[in-house]
């Protein structure tokens, strides 16, 4: 089995408000040391399959047509043997 | 400069609503390989300091007063510099 372990972020230009939120809030409660927080997804999907070839272009698919906006967002991986 | 990388998931033991989507979505597409999908938060931290012992223990303090539900997630993390 393998496991795609997927990190989708927004690209850098792209204004996070979440994570401005939570700077805020940091601030508020005294964290004044706190420059910059940024929020993304981090997704596991594990495949019942042992080709690693196959999955990594599965897994790009999945990203390009699921997980991941191309306008706003990017997206890299690794697989891991389970 | 510190940077920290803050992995927030889901308890093994904690229905994800959302994974469970994003597999029913991905069978539906097609991938029926697909076993079981966790969908997490990661949140990268960027504090104005050196002192790393610090920059751990106000790590901690911020995820548990924070970003984590103690009742349904649990973190990780790692400081890297910047």
């Amino acid at each position: 089995m393998l496991k795609a372990k997927i990190f989708v972020q927004l690209k850098p230009s792209v204004l996070d408000p979440q994570g401005k939120a939570v700077t805020n809030s940091l601030s508020h409660l005294g964290y004044n040391n706190v420059n910059e927080t940024r929020i993304s997804k981090y997704i596991e999907i594990t495949f019942d399959s042992a080709d690693r070839e196959a999955t990594e272009a599965q897994t790009r698919k999945i990203c390009d047509s699921l997980l991941a906006n191309p306008n706003t967002e990017t997206y890299h991986f690794e697989l891991e043997e389970i």
